[in-house]
């Protein structure tokens, strides 16, 4: 059901030089930023409906956070 | 320089259940996630190597957030 490759997690990690890292470690961060997506995703459609919108825009996404 | 890429935003708005997104709030979406990976794994780094360890394990992972 996961959303996110892990291959993004080895980019993300590559990119800041660390080491080594768990092949756990990794499914534990991509689990951790797809809920973290959820819940933005959540905030963002309530402040676009609030806004009188039905598309949520980059501004949503930016006050969810 | 995109590490996640845009097709998973899509898969998690999708079982969100969001109706319209905008490409630029996907964008938004995936700048904030990527930032988020990378503090949590200067977090988790740093955790590890105060454990005396060099491999980053999920526990540090889960203490960074």
């Amino acid at each position: 059901m996961s959303k996110i490759p892990l291959a993004a997690m080895d980019r993300i990690i590559r990119e800041i030089g660390a080491e080594r890292v768990s092949e756990d470690a990794k499914e534990a961060l991509r689990e951790i930023l797809e809920d973290e997506a959820k819940e933005l995703i959540r905030r963002a459609d309530r402040i676009s409906k609030h806004a009188g919108r039905t598309t949520i825009v980059k501004e949503d996404i930016h006050l969810a956070k």
